[in-house]
């Protein structure tokens, strides 16, 4: 979370909208690939960031145009995009600053909508946020990604099969459907979340170790990152649905509207999930105050029988001239009896209080 | 609640509008049942899933007609249903992925309702919580459940008896009726949880254990649930009561406001059980305490009389030649009472101190 | 609390505005008193349950008339008195399902108001929290009290003799008048509970004891109810205050301002106990903590003196054949002196780590 | 903070408007000063409470009037006053129940400003909370004070000698010049507080004992009685600043301004104390728990050495007559030996531990 | 924190506006530093306090004129300004008293802005908070600082080397400049706690200590400065962007969006390292309980193993006449025997309950 604004130091002192990348750490070359579709025709091509010439001015016709570029580090290429739609350069600055919160600006021709990707990558084996940047255009979107990861696959999947009515619709239905695929991804960490949680409450039921504290903290911060993500988010999609905004339909509201109910959904199991955890936590701490009381009790009872019994012994282990018990012929097994007798006493006693 | 978001993950990456069921499983056929009436006229009949075209189109006549369908499960018999309304594919997708959160959606000619049905079903002896939907129009109102329990068989008695103004009013107050109905079982859920906590009330003054605290968690836990299905559920009748919605006659009006009493009761009583929860909580974390502190209290009492008494029976056990002690004709006894005047002492400092 | 909603079950699917009595049962005849009066005359009387009749139609004339009925058990007495004054059904079930929320509703020519009177009863000794409803008119106030308590009697005193206003103003400065003497009682109960705030913190600070902690527990809760009846009562009277309500002169508008000033003396109150309460119940916690301590200190002690000690002693009583010490002239005493020499040491280092 | 609502009982069914006095008690005689001034003239007098006639009417003229009363049990007088300037009885009841939240009334011709000035009292040696009321009229200030304290005195010599602008400005000017030597007040005890919090720091750091413990609470409840008498000044001021009262004219309003900024950094101020409070009392709670852990430690250290060790010593202390070692001529040195080596282990053991 | 009201006693009952610095204190000239730039020319000079007439009136030039006034602590050289500029005494009392609360204030030919600029100085080798005022006219910004510390150097050095826009652009935009400049500054005392937060983190993991405890109340502190300065300095910048205020240009606008989004981030770290922080010292509190179990455990093994073996031995030591086993030819090796079974019973015994 901290480390979020590591490397900060650098940038001050510059002039706003320098682009300085901040963020994951790359040196290879950005992946480019470029989509363009109509309800008839569909044309798909990856472009060297050399090349990225090519592909503008994005015409005017009704085509489609989709730009998912991999990698924000290269600070050129963004420049380079930034000059050929001539947006704003604070714009260029929050896409390679990666440490945006989710926001959405609207910039009349141009809609700029930052978004946090929250997945678990399979290749490095932990959950990675990555930002999501678009630019959505009146025929165009362009999307910007930190990492290759093919996260928005099914969406290319769906516009190649023309499956659903992505390919009948414009640019704004393909920025929702991008959105709708991050939410998606949500459910799905909440998913492996909720299953760590159960895991992590058998463990408390059966037997709560320092390791088990650890694992709710654990995912108490996970949640703490979800929400640094979600909350903005639902403003951002809020302002989606209600604002007026020219760049999107009216008829395409309702799908901005569904993505609103669904990070709704995800905060309130984001809430639910803390709840739980917090619950989870005073279990834990109230386990150890019981296996403490179970501790004290055994050393107790140990102490209240064997002390008496030993003092006894300590009593005619004296070594006094005149001791007349110890010259009795039935003295040794009295005592033994007496001490008997007071540890079954003991024990009783201890039974009554519910201590064992 | 963690559960709820399960099997999201196969969604991912779907055409939004796909319907995909998500919720409780079953395998048999839905339930439809047909009611068909005005203010003179009931027709009832149960209609197999085959048979649903016969119910469509739904006249233009001044019939009330509620379809009732238990189980959502066979997305095509929904799909057929919103097809036959002209509804749009997300209605139908939040119809049938039974994870959404209470809501009211105006679609200008039909009022889609999400609520959550909260009951303790006596079969399956465990609450259950379950999404009804509702597609309200002109003269229809659609109802979908998720299990086949009969919970408005007393809107269907009311009918059928026509007692109340229910057979008088038109189609939204069939809805209200519905929804009264849901909203009187929170109540039913909530008493039940009172006595619950009574109980723990009772364990936590005689005789708390590990189970009393994890009794309190288990109804905090189900205050959550009960929480995240309640408060939505104010904003949707909010809504309702206050919205300019078509479909609704101003002069039912006053019966959403008394559901909205109702709600704000509920969500008052959820409220005041958990601050009463979280008290019984600190009880018990100070009850464990005071347990641990008695403990303490026999093991320092013991511990205080027969350690110096140990020692000095030690003392005179110890092998010496010379030790004058020993050889007194009253050594012994008087040993024996400086023992006896130690241990009054400490007892009555005991005493004084209020450690017994 | 929780027990608000008892026998809500048995309301489960009846139609709404069927009127079932939940609350303080009762099987006695209501009480019913009529006061008709104006600046100059007065005529007060009781009136049985049967002979309600003669008190309707109530005239147009210049008169206050004021219809006081102690009991709501019998339903069809407020049936009867709902049909005569013409109101929705709905508001006859809320007077008589005494489980409501304090609230107002403005029905154009009557004002429907739920109040919470909270007051300590002498005859039952404890706490009582009842439902007081009040249907006002353009020249009458009809208020319900589900007991026979008399505290409405300074309002009936003070028209009796005409001291104050009352006699010169309308039905709306009646029920304001009772409204105020509603919140006055308030402040008898936060003083009760005040008092027994101030005999906690005593005991807290003497000899606190796992009774303290119930009573401080016992307050909070107290505290819980009271905020349940007052927080919607401030809105009731924010309503009153501000909406525009033709029922209600703008002259009297000062006095219901006067009233919500007063409740929100009784919120401040009660947030400013609970935060007291909250700060005693750590108070408490921490002093049963530093309690274990002193236990914990004590027990350290004697073992930390006595131990050492015990096992010198038990060095010299081994029955070595070869122990050189032991026929030494001085042995005993020399060892009676090392141990008196470590008891002295153990004591200064308790002495210097301020143990004792 | 409770005894707030003492005395409240004998007001109950009293007609509003009756003046009862409620708070501090006094029997002598209330001091009146009278002020007349322009800005070239100015004229200062003590009035007896029988002359109090001679101050009215106030005339028109551009003079400002300012009459100080130093006490509010003489109801009489206050009575008198209300009459002269025609005052609604409801004010002059919140002038003498000093038991009011800050608050301001628009009365049109005259503004009502009801303030808590809190100081700390020399002669009481206590921290005093202080009822002062307000009428501000055209040209005229009245003002009342619970305690003969000359806490106005500052503005008083501001007027005598004609400092800043009091002189130049109307009677506006001068309530706002008695609400800034309100506010600054509060700044005067938030400094005394301060310096309390940061030796409690100091002793907490040092020595923290059951009396640390209670000062942090005595100082959170200082907090508390602040904050209810700052958060209401703040909406207090608020209106003043923004709200249109034709009393107070435009240019003055940046003065009022000033002391809302006061009054918010008062707020800032009292919440940061607050948290840090509540960290202090963290930071006393677990070293308290610390400390159990060191007690516990150098008992388990004892214990842990000397419990192997006397039982070693007890085996050769018994009496069996076959025991070979006993004969052994080095069987008492070895035995020494043996034990140190125990001994020896456990320290190593411990200090390999981080024990000790 | 609390030391901010420090030294207003002094200030009671001063007339308002009276200068009286309160704040950093400082006896040396302070050091006044001039800009004169357009985007063609630059002229930059030091300027001792005795020469500041020079600097007056600032013309109507199209230049920018930035005077920096290092140093608050001399209220003549600020009245001097004040009086230049005719601005309202007020303000200069703002200036002085370094207690403000960020705020912003537009005097419609003026905006005066209050801010807190937090930075760790490399001199002082701590995190200081100091006070930063500007008054933003047409064509020039007048900042004061309460410290010599160079941090608006950088945007000294793009004036001189014309980078990015600075020098084409008005007074608004060198206000938004310096702003800028103060909020990076955030992020690098952000990062700095941030490191610090890993640290104790790491250090909690491995050996906690009560020193670790520490360290998390003064990162919490730090946390609340941090707070009290960005939070109300949100609403500053919120004010900016959102009001009309007509000194700053709309193109310039999107400026203070961007800081805007920044403050947010700012404020979203802030409150995620509170949580952080939180949940470090939740993990602290049940290290030391875990610790404590680990102690009692030791102890309690300990005791339960030797007390009931050196019980045997004290049997065997007794000195009664007649005790058979003691002359058995096998009764030492049988006991010692016995002694070690019980021994390993424990042993099995406490190895099953998982204590050791």
């Amino acid at each position: 979370m901290v480390r979020f604004i590591k490397k900060y130091q650098e940038k001050v002192g510059l002039p706003p909208g320098t682009l300085v990348h901040v963020g994951h750490e790359r040196s290879d070359e950005p992946e480019i690939s470029v989509l363009v579709y109509n309800e008839q025709t569909l044309e798909e091509r990856k472009v060297k960031t050399g090349d990225l010439d090519s592909c503008f001015p994005i015409g005017d016709s009704t085509d489609v145009v989709w730009i998912n570029i991999d990698g924000v580090h290269r600070t050129d290429v963004i420049e380079f995009v930034g000059k050929k739609l001539a947006v704003h350069p604070l714009v260029l600055a929050d896409i390679v600053n990666t440490r945006q919160r989710p926001k959405v600006e609207d910039h009349e021709n141009l809609l700029f909508i930052v978004l946090k990707m929250i997945y678990y990558s399979e290749t490095a084996s932990e959950t990675i946020s990555e930002q999501v940047s678009m630019i959505v255009g009146r025929n165009f979107v362009i999307s910007f990604q930190e990492r290759k990861e093919d996260l928005f696959d099914p969406v290319r999947k769906r516009i190649r099969t023309s499956s659903g009515r992505i390919r009948k619709m414009g640019s704004d239905y393909l920025a929702y459907a991008l959105m709708d695929t991050i939410v998606d991804n949500y459910f799905v960490i909440l998913e492996r979340i909720g299953e760590n949680i159960e895991e992590i409450e058998d463990e408390l039921l059966q037997n709560p170790t320092q390791d088990t504290l650890q694992s709710i903290h654990h995912q108490k911060r996970e949640m703490i990152t979800l929400r640094r993500s979600v909350w903005p988010l639902r403003e951002v999609i809020g302002t989606l649905e209600r604002a007026d905004i020219k760049l999107l339909q009216d008829l395409n509201r309702i799908y901005f509207r569904d993505i609103y109910d669904h990070t709704i959904q995800v905060i309130d199991t984001i809430e639910t999930s803390r709840d739980m955890l917090s619950g989870m936590l005073e279990i834990y701490l109230s386990s150890v105050s019981n296996r403490m009381n179970t501790v004290m009790k055994v050393l107790t009872i140990i102490a209240t029988i064997f002390m008496p019994l030993t003092f006894i012994a300590g009593v005619y282990g004296m070594n006094f001239a005149n001791m007349p018990e110890l010259e009795w012929n039935y003295g040794y097994p009295l005592v033994l009896l007496v001490m008997a007798g007071i540890g079954f006493t003991m024990l009783i006693y201890f039974k009554h209080r519910k201590w064992i």
